[in-house]
């Protein structure tokens, strides 16, 4: 019989934290693509332009004017997804149609003045406030709401219609969908072994030295055993830590770097600005803030769609959509190059 | 208090085939987009290409010369994700580091020996030998393994590298995660409710009346409740059916004529070879096919990603990766233009 590869022999794998399968074929890596390829990236951005709503100054399209900010600047969405105050659908008729309330808020959140950088170009106390600014958000909005997520869509490519370095800060009522699902596996988790998930699942991979990418004093960053996304990341601290206003100081300076490091590296892989939806998962808050949420564990996944290079994609769609996500090389021949690389210094001769 | 209304106050549905949350958010159709836009349409594909691996006569990568086919043609993938023959994994030594073994084959159909045409500008005839050789595949591929994937995805924008009409088969030696999510809620409400969901859903659509794309003889079309694509439907027989090769003559002939009708709908849509990634499911198969999967009901899934134009299509990145799905019209807001149209008159005048 022949041993088993996992570099060579598909397999499937299964993702703890979400309840779900991953089938890795790593071989297909050899197929010839001759498909869509994206369209080159739009180098020049202006660093400040008055028309762009999420510039400094710049009038909104609901007529207010942004203030000439200069770190990080948090505002309602104009085109909000939730609202605070939706009426009720009312009970259902029927158990196939069920509808229910959601109320919550949008907002955005503008990392830096300038148009023309994104995180990795930015200096770690700059990243540093945007640290600071994701873990108020995250206690102003979770005092009312159970689930705060943040995340930031990167890159045309990731639907992000705005080039300007910002994020989005969703606010429900409800505990949304992976949400739910996270929350019953690291409750199951805590419950069986007596120890939260993650904070195992961070030791394991320390000892087994296979996915990791990167190392700090209080954080890392790996590469799931079950990752989906060819080059998804998951950035999780050392300590346990329930949600983001509990880092201290030292955690959020270090995690400001070693932001600053992996996205440099996602940059320096493909020569190019590169795209991603990333967000952060902490203990649910709101009225139930209070309770016992010590299965939980803190954490950003790093989503990123390109597969082979700046303009080639992983595609997920028909076999992915109808059964089960399926990855092209598996999660340990995952390389990435040095923290420093010429494309930083090429592309923005400034810094 | 304000009397809610689903076409302006968002709100959260439940899709009770698949055990997901959708959050719809219809008001969300207002906002400007300046996003990015998808290449326009390459409109000329040639008929015949020797070059191309899916025309009749030409040589694929492996070596082998495609038969002058004049119907549909089922071969063997190339570069396929599931071979038959891999070794197992061999038992997890941690619970967070789950693998098994994965086996399977993967096949390409071509629909017709012409690289212009798509299914909808396809003769009804000639659409009804393509459900014949679905039936047929399944019945092969499903006496050796308990899940065949019919899927097809069209268009670039689906990551389809090849323009010539085709869809793929993958059979697998495990039940993809969609499929165990879709078992577990049928088997589910038939035991407490004594019948398929999918049955008594489609009762109730018919009912309702609210989201009926088409109806027929045999089948229906409708853009289910739960909806997360905009344009997204569900195509259903209206007998009890739980496989594709349990379907009647006169069944396939009316499953051809209605496909061709929604997909002259949806070309006709935004005035585009409207892409989409589709795929049937039915009850397991392999050794266990003779078990009682009576509260299984056959079905397609269609999921389009455009949302607004040829060009716009909706995004599903942060939020949707990392809480949940979200849709900016409702189900019921869906508007269908008739049948015929001038577009496949106009781009295809040899029709
Ligand atoms: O048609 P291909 O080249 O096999 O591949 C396409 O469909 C597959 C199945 O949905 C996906 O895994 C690929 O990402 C996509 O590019
Ligand atoms: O950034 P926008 O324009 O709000 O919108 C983008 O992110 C949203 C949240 O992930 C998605 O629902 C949209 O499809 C996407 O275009």
């Amino acid at each position: 019989a022949t041993t088993f590869r996992a570099s060579e022999h598909q397999h499937i794998r299964y993702n703890p934290l979400q309840d779900e399968w991953v089938l890795v074929s790593a071989h297909r890596m050899k197929r010839p693509w001759q498909g869509q390829v994206e369209p080159p990236l739009l180098m020049t951005v202006p660093r400040h332009d008055p028309h762009n709503p999420l510039c400094p100054g710049a009038t909104r399209a609901n007529g207010e004017v942004n203030p000439y900010y200069d770190g990080t600047f948090l505002f309602d969405n104009d085109f909000p997804a939730l609202q605070p105050d939706a009426p009720n659908p009312g009970p259902s008729d029927h158990p196939l149609f069920q509808a229910e309330a959601a109320r919550g808020v949008c907002k955005v959140m503008c990392f830096h003045p300038w148009s023309d950088v994104t995180l990795p170009l930015m200096s770690v106390p700059e990243i540093r406030t945007v640290v600071d600014a994701w873990a108020s958000v995250t206690e102003e909005l979770g005092a009312r709401y159970p689930w705060v997520q943040i995340f930031e869509n990167k890159g045309a490519m990731m639907g992000c219609s705005n080039p300007h370095p910002h994020c989005q800060v969703w606010a429900s009522s409800f505990l949304p969908d992976i949400a739910q699902r996270e929350e019953r596996s690291q409750r199951a988790y805590q419950s069986q072994h007596g120890e939260p998930l993650l904070m195992e699942y961070g030791r394991q991979e320390l000892l087994r030295k296979e996915r990791l990418v990167l190392t700090s004093e209080h954080w890392l960053v790996l590469v799931p055993f079950w990752a989906v996304w060819p080059f998804q990341t998951l950035l999780l601290p050392r300590r346990h830590v329930r949600r983001l206003p509990e880092l201290t100081p030292a955690e959020r300076d270090d995690l400001a770097s070693i932001m600053k490091k992996l996205l440099t590296k996602y940059d320096n892989l493909f020569e190019t600005s590169f795209p991603y939806s990333m967000g952060w998962h902490g203990a649910p808050t709101g009225s139930e803030a209070e309770a016992n949420w010590d299965h939980w564990q803190l954490h950003a996944h790093y989503y990123p769609p390109l597969l082979r290079s700046a303009t080639v994609r992983k595609f997920m769609v028909g076999y992915e959509m109808l059964a089960q996500a399926q990855r092209d090389l598996t999660p340990e021949q995952v390389r990435f190059q040095s923290t420093l690389g010429p494309w930083v210094l090429l592309l923005f001769p400034i810094f």
